[in-house]
This record gives structure tokens, C-alpha cells and sequence, in this order.
């Protein structure tokens, strides 16, 4: 008789990761229809923003000459609810062959296998975005590449077979003319919802984008058809980011044993000094020696225990801090600059904190405070996000950044705040950057970072410093207000003095003037005739 | 000359499934070593009583014999932060052929193509698990089955070739003995940090489980050795869940044009008939005309554009929810009956709604509230939040149950909250379950509900139905209260009076007396004698 057992066995089969994330498109950011068409611009543009880069540092290496990034967005209303999404940029390209698996294969990219700073991590954000259009419109993504002047542009029309996580080559050919010398198209036929402004919109996107990117030029083409330019305010190109080698404090035993099983290095000892970050000779042979393992083994010979031991012993060592190098920060200067452009703010200031560690992972935190200007004073304080020089727009709540900001006792530093806690009222705007190899994200939309505590640490420590650089410029701005107050005071009086002064001292009218005139000068100078 | 294209295609390359949950193992909720542990004992269980439950349905189904679902888990402290964890069902165990790819494969199993209530959906879980373990430990999962009496029990040691999302075998056998008839075991050692008590706690998971799943039997040896048993409350098992087909409310575009590209049906008003739920001839007929199409096209003859207007008139069209007979509530009275062995509470009230529909899913929110007992006043209502009778501990910060708890006024229902919202205060314990085809987890770990309105309005009203009876208990057991007051101070009062009235009247005291506690009695009865 056949058991319940043989029974389901029959049921049971894979799910290719295409057909998981068809299902649950929600953990890539199309659960509704404004992030939906929010997202297909973001994970476009992200992927050209890296390219670009990328094709800069190359071109550095090899002391040619390069063009800065230039990228052109354009959101086209088809009705219904329909919208044709197009991305240009002037980036390296992409090689034909690869075109249709890199935009239409989840889990596919270059990134993920390198410990690198980069908008991209996963390999799924493009495909992501092909997968929705494809679920929501059934049209194919278009996509166009040129990879040099000497070359035609190709075109493909693609389409995802879920089932396999595969392209399907709808049509492909050649194209006589592209925006650039080369680089990349992206179009695609969505179901979304286009807000024209508003913190969830991709005007402000791309405006936040333009500030951590102040050496990228950025045109959109709205519905509405105006065209709105990013400028670029610098022509300074961010430093290269490198890619490093696991640090030993964020290593798990299985990760190790793999790591070992797939080591061109010979001994054990010489696995942990060259597959590794920070572990000098003496380190190694300290944690050899404290594990009472030969430093001849190699690295097959040592059992499941001696691993487990040997990072048991490595996570209590003292080890140098991994290499920063690997680490691309916006910079103090050219984010001042950048929200100086953006905003019409009296008062701007920036910290970029030096590198740090989570999990191995190097990271290092930016943060800034705009105040004044236009910014409405009844309002909470705009938080505005940023992860790898992406904008983070959605999931504010499950974000470290709000928590650290939340958990600030502004009213320390000037702005209100109901209860000394929450995020704060005022005419000003908070912006936090975190720059690392690795962002944990909470969910595979990338739009909240996890709450591990070295990274909260950071965070605060780079607000409060900017908090407390706001609160010296608003004691001065209130000091000047009340001496402002004072000297009104006397000038007011001091006009009333005149006439009994002229006639106690016997001098004309206009001398007395001049004197309480040049005293008040004296001593509250440029304030009188301030404003 | 090579360009950055081309320097760039060398580098791409496709990413497992598997390694993707490697290094993204939050999103499967092992952050932390104190969520790695339940999570680990989490996935293992849900899966048992999964298999326990289908295999009653087969049994009943066949008219045959079978035994209620019986699960012991284990947890031993092996220390240094390593624990051994273990999980025994008399579920109908797997087949031998099976088991390596069950607990090795992520993606794989046999609810993610099928609509129906189901603990699992994705085929993650417990493989997820088992990945866990071999990140931390390095230690191959043990797993024994043995699919009925007559066959021998055969056991796996397993390990997740990550590179391949395929199994390991680090060795196999057969077992002389296994606990139950027939069933299955897992046995992980991993890295975890053990709580005894409260909210987060593995015994906590375990009696939550319990009060929704009364048919079953849970025993639990605790690492201190001490034996807890969550008894069976009821003998009776939940109906069965059917699976259904889609409903044309939650169907896309291109997941129709996927659909009918499989469909077996000859002619597109079939396969609209066929394929989906509640596509009646009238319906049909009524939406081919709307969209002019011929009866007798062939599905494969249709454009993109055809499809696309089909599904839009579809969403426009009055079509039946779909069936219910795909869910599965704990009901009413087992819910009730489980809180009161569960608890000491002095009232319990429970709701169970119909069944209402999200993006074509069914689904039905259950809710109950208990009061008093021994339940502290002074602290935040505990919510205690279930998906298909699992138990949600963690994420309830984005859980869509807690912004509906907080979004209630509960002071119009007799309980404390400060403001008007946010989580209320008093000696209570709300609940809330959701049982659908399809839960809408806001991530991978299963621990949040995501925000869909129709999901929030049902969850609403239910909690709100047991608000009102919760308030009218309240209400009468104030005035019981008052009244007794009352008869108090009548008592006292009373015997003040025992003297002069005897005076006046002339009667004896014990005459008197009688007559006011006559008098008394006949009015207030019950409450003289009570407390």
C-alpha cells in the first residue's frame, strides 16, 4: 500500500528564485503601484550609476581619458496606469551576449561575490524590475548597448522564463543611432502610479541621488513633459573603491570550512595570512599556537572541531581593523557643496566619520544638518536616508537611521521635540549616509538598514556632532538677535537724548548725533546697520 | 582594444540560492543567536505539524485509522553558546530518497505551487535550518524517517552544497529503533543563546503553538532537563484545507499570459472557466463580450494587448469571492477552550469572521481576549499575533496586527492608553490569527504581516468585536462591584439600627435583625453571601 509518505514525495519539486520572487514581489518593492514605478527607476538608475563608475576608475587605471556620468530619465504617462519607464546612460555598455542574461537572470551580477562598496549587491534589481514589467504590462523590457564609438548599438526585446530563471529573446538587432558614444537604454512598460513631488516621488529621488552624486548630471523628462536638470556641482570623481578579503571577526566556522576547501594556498598558516584581511604572521602564528594546531597542516587535514576552534580563538584575538580603502564616501566638502546647491539653508553642516567595523564588515557613516531658509518650522524634520549613495525612501520606520534619530534628545540642540524623544519639529533636515561592503539590509528592496549596534553607534555619534555644531550656530544666531534687539534699543532712545543733550551741553543738535552715533558704532559696529 | 564592457562580462556570474541566504541570513531570521534558536526549533516544528496534518487528511480520506499529532523537542546546552536541538514527530515521515533533497534544497518542497493554507509556503524553512547550522557549527544535520511500521527507520547526515543548492550526504543508514510507528526526527547543532522565559522564549513558541493547535500533543525537554508537556485540549482536528484555483481578482497580466501558456483547456472561455475560480459561463460570457473576443479563440491567440484588457475588465467585473472550504480556522471554541487551559484568566471572548478575500486570496482573521486573572494591570496588553496557526514573536513593530491594536481607542473599551493610541495598558491579552492561501509576510523569516488593507479592516473588526464584549464584562462586573457597595454599607448600616429600631418598635432585637436581613436578602440575594 502506498504510504502518506509516497504520497506527497509525488508533490514535491524546486522553485526557481524568478518564480519565488514573481510570488512575492513585495520583498522587492512592488507591493503597491507608486513604489512599484519608483522602484524600476531606482534599481535602473543604480545599475548605471555603478556602471559608469566603474568604467571611470578603468579608464584612470589606464590613464585614458573618460567622460563624467551622465544619466536621463524620462517617465512617459501611456494611460490606464500605464507608464513607459526610460533610462540612458553614457556608461561602459554591456557586451551583446551578456545583455539579455544580466536583465533578465535574478541572482546574476558581477557584485556579489566581491567584498565591494557599489549601489548593487545582489545581482537582482534590474531583473527585478524586468520581472514586474513583464508580470504587470506583459511587455518585454527593451534594452539597448553600445560599448564604443566604433561599435553598433544592439538592441534586445526580453522577456523572463520564470521557470528556468532564463531570458527569452523576443527580438534583437542593431541600431543606427544612440544617445552617447556608448553606454545603455533601459525601457520598460510598468503598472504604477507617478506622484509628480512628495518624499515618495521620483523627482526626489533623483534630487536625493543628485546630492550623494555631486560629480553626476541627471535630466528628467516628467510626465508632463518638462525636462528638470540635476547640475553637476563637481567635476572631482569619487575614489576608487577596492575590494577586500573577509576579516576575520566576521567569519562563521562554515563559511571558513568552505573558504578552505576552495584555498589555493597550500599550509593552513599561509590560508589564514592570504585569504584573509589584517592577519600578519604574528597574528597567525598566535592563534595557531593558542589552538595547538602545526602551522605545516594544510587546510584540509584540520577536523570540524579545529575550525570551530580555530574562529572561536580569532574572534577574541586583537586584529587590526580591515582596510578603509575598500570605502567611497561622499566627503564632507563636496556634501556641503552638494546641499548648498539643493537647499536655500542659512546654515549647513557635514561630518564624514572615519571607517569602522561590523561583522568584518568595514563601514563608516556621513551625516549632515541643513536649517533655515524656506523650510517650514511646524513640521517634523525631514530624514532623508542614504545607503551606498542610493536614497532610501520607503520602510523609514524599520530603518536604523530613524531609530538613532528618534532616540536623540533634540531639544538639547535646539529643535523641538514632544516628550524628548520621536523625530524632531523644525525648520531643518537631517540626512544620514552609511557607505559600506555590505549593507544589511532588512529585506531584499534594500530600503531600511538592520539595527546591528556598531552601525547605530556610528550613526548617532555622526548626528550628534552635527547637532552640535547646529546648536553653537543657533546660540550665536539667538546671541545676535538679542545684542540686534539692544542696540534698536539705544538708537531708539538715543534720539530722544538729543534734544534735553544739546541743551545741558550747549552743542549743536547735530554734534550730539554724531557723538551717541559714534559711540553706539564703537561698540556695536556692523549691527547698526545690519539688518 | 578591450573595453570596459567587456573587462566588466568576465566578472559576472550566476549566484545560488542558496549563497544568496548565506549571506543574507537575517532575512531568514537568524541575526541574532536568541532568534537563530527559535527559529531553528520553529522551522522543525512547523514543518511536523504540516506533515502530521496531511497525513490524518490521507488517513480520513481512506477511511483509515490514525493517530493525533505528537511533536517533543529537545534542546541540550552543549555550552560555549553551541546547542543541540531536536525535533521527533509521528508525522507520516518522508521517503528515503527524499530527505537529503527536503532538508538541503532552499526553494523546495511541495506547498509553493498550490493555493492552500499551509504553515509553509516557500520551501525554505527547514533547510534554511539546516544552512544555519552549517554556517555555525560546521555540524551536518541528523535526519531519521521511518514511514510506517513495517519499514525500517533510515537516517541522513546532511550538509548544503551552497555553490549547487543541492545535498551533501556525509553518511547514511538504517536505525533499529525510532520513538513513534512512523515519523521523523531532525537534529541540529548550532550556535544559539537559550531563554527560559518570556516573549522570545522557545517555550513561549511552544505554548503559543499549543493554544492554536489543541488537537496536538507538545512535549519539551528543556536544556535544564525539566520535562513540560502542552497537553491535547480537544480530540477533534481542524478541517481540511483544500487548495484552490486563482482567483481573477489577484491575477497580472503576464501571470495569466504564463497560465495560459500551460493550460491544458482548448479554448480561451475554457481556460477562463477552467483555470480560475468562480469564472462561472455568465461571467465568462460576460467579460468576452466586454473585451470582444471571440468564445472560440484559442488562448495562444490572443495579443499581449487582448490579455491585458481581459484582466482589467476581469477587476472591474462582479465576480464570487472565492471559496472558503480552502481555510482552515482554529474555530471559536477551540480557540476559547485553549485560553482557558492556557490561562487563569476570570473572562475569555473569541471571534472567528467569514472568510473575505485580499488580491484574490482568501483569507479569515480569528481574535479572542482575555482579562484579569493574574495578568498584570500595570503593564502593556501582551499581543500575542498568529499566520496560519504559527505563532509571530518577533517584527511586530511592521506586523499589521499591531497597527490595527494601536490604532483602536481602548478607552471607549475599558482599558487604559495613554493619548488615545498605541498599545493598550491593563491586565489583558489580545490575540489574533490570520489563516489564508497566502500570507503576505513582509520577509523571508515569516514574522510580520505586510499592510493590505482588506487583511487590516477584518483584523479591525474582529479585535473590535471582542472589544465590545470585553467592555460589557467590564461594565457588568462595575456595577456587580458597586452594588455590592452598596449592600455593604446597608449591612453596616443595618445593624446600627438593630437598637433603636427595636426601641421603637418594641419588637426584639433578634426580630429586627431578621426582618433587615430578610429585607436585604430579598433584594441584593446573592451578593450578601458572595465575596
Amino acid at each position: 500500500m502506498v504510504t502518506v509518505a509516497e504520497d506527497i514525495a509525488k508533490t514535491i519539486k524546486q522553485t526557481s528564485v524568478a518564480e519565488f520572487f514573481e510570488r512575492n514581489r513585495h520583498l522587492l518593492g512592488f507591493d503597491s503601484k507608486i513604489k512599484a514605478l519608483i522602484t524600476c527607476v531606482k534599481e535602473t538608475v543604480d545599475n548605471s550609476l555603478d556602471a559608469c563608475e566603474e568604467m571611470i576608475y578603468k579608464h584612470k587605471k589606464k590613464k585614458k581619458d573618460y567622460s563624467l556620468p551622465e544619466i536621463i530619465v524620462s517617465v512617459k504617462d501611456l494611460k490606464d496606469d500605464n507608464y513607459l519607464i526610460k533610462v540612458i546612460d553614457n556608461g561602459p555598455g554591456i557586451v551583446k551576449k551578456q545583455v539579455p542574461q544580466v536583465f533578465t537572470r535574478l541572482l546574476y551580477g558581477s557584485k556579489f561575490h566581491q567584498l565591494k562598496q557599489g549601489r548593487g549587491q545582489q545581482g537582482i534589481g534590474v531583473s527585478a524590475a524586468v520581472l514586474y514589467a513583464q508580470l504587470s504590462t506583459g511587455k518585454a523590457a527593451h534594452v539597448v548597448s553600445k560599448i564604443n564609438s566604433n561599435s553598433p548599438a544592439y538592441y534586445y526585446d526580453l522577456r523572463i522564463d520564470t521557470l528556468k530563471n532564463r531570458p527569452e529573446i523576443v527580438s534583437e538587432g542593431k541600431l543606427e543611432k544612440f544617445e552617447f558614444d556608448h553606454g545603455t537604454e533601459v525601457v520598460l512598460e510598468i503598472e504604477g502610479t507617478y506622484l509628480s513631488k512628495g518624499e515618495k516621488s521620483v523627482y526626489e529621488y533623483l534630487r536625493r541621488t543628485s546630492i550623494v552624486n555631486p560629480h553626476v548630471r541627471i535630466s528628467f523628462i516628467t510626465p508632463e513633459g518638462k525636462k528638470i536638470t540635476f547640475p553637476r556641482v563637481t567635476e572631482q570623481v569619487p575614489k576608487e573603491t577596492k575590494s577586500i578579503k573577509p576579516h576575520p571577526y566576521g567569519i562563521d566556522v562554515g563559511t571558513m570550512i568552505k573558504m578552505a576547501q576552495a584555498t589555493k594556498s597550500r599550509t593552513f598558516k599561509s590560508f589564514l595570512m592570504n585569504d584573509f584581511s589584517r592577519m600578519g604572521a604574528k597574528t597567525v602564528n598566535n592563534i595557531l599556537k593558542k589552538a595547538e594546531i602545526s602551522p605545516r597542516y594544510r587546510p584540509a587535514e584540520l577536523t570540524r572541531e579545529q575550525y570551530s576552534k580555530v574562529v572561536k580563538i580569532m574572534q577574541k584575538s586583537k586584529i587590526m581593523n580591515p582596510p578603509t580603502d575598500c570605502l567611497s564616501p561622499i566627503g564632507d566638502a563636496a556634501l556641503r557643496k552638494s546641499l548648498k546647491t539643493d537647499l536655500d539653508a542659512e546654515f549647513v553642516t557635514t561630518v564624514s566619520r572615519s571607517p569602522s567595523v561590523y561583522k568584518g564588515n568595514p563601514f563608516l557613516v556621513e551625516a549632515a544638518i541643513a536649517y533655515g531658509g524656506s523650510m517650514p518650522s511646524e513640521k517634523s524634520v525631514d530624514l532623508i536616508r542614504f545607503a551606498n549613495k542610493v536614497p532610501l525612501q520607503y520602510n523609514a520606520g524599520a530603518c536604523a537611521t530613524s531609530e538613532v534619530v528618534k532616540k536623540i534628545d533634540w531639544r538639547r540642540y535646539g529643535l523641538n521635540q514632544s516628550g524628548g524623544s520621536g523625530v524632531p519639529v523644525g525648520p531643518a533636515m537631517i540626512l544620514v549616509h552609511m557607505a559600506s561592503t555590505w549593507i544589511p539590509f532588512t529585506s531584499e528592496s534594500k530600503s531600511a538598514i538592520a539595527h546591528y549596534k556598531p552601525i547605530m553607534k556610528e550613526m548617532k555619534l555622526a548626528v550628534q556632532d552635527c547637532a552640535r555644531d547646529l546648536k553653537k550656530y543657533l546660540r550665536r544666531k539667538n546671541r545676535a538677535r538679542r545684542e540686534k534687539m539692544k542696540v534698536n534699543t539705544f538708537i531708539k532712545y538715543g534720539k530722544e537724548l538729543v534734544n534735553p543733550l544739546a541743551l545741558i551741553s550747549e552743542y549743536k543738535k547735530e554734534k550730539v548725533n554724531k557723538i551717541i552715533n559714534h559711540s553706539l558704532k564703537e561698540r556695536y559696529g556692523d549691527l547698526i546697520n545690519g539688518e
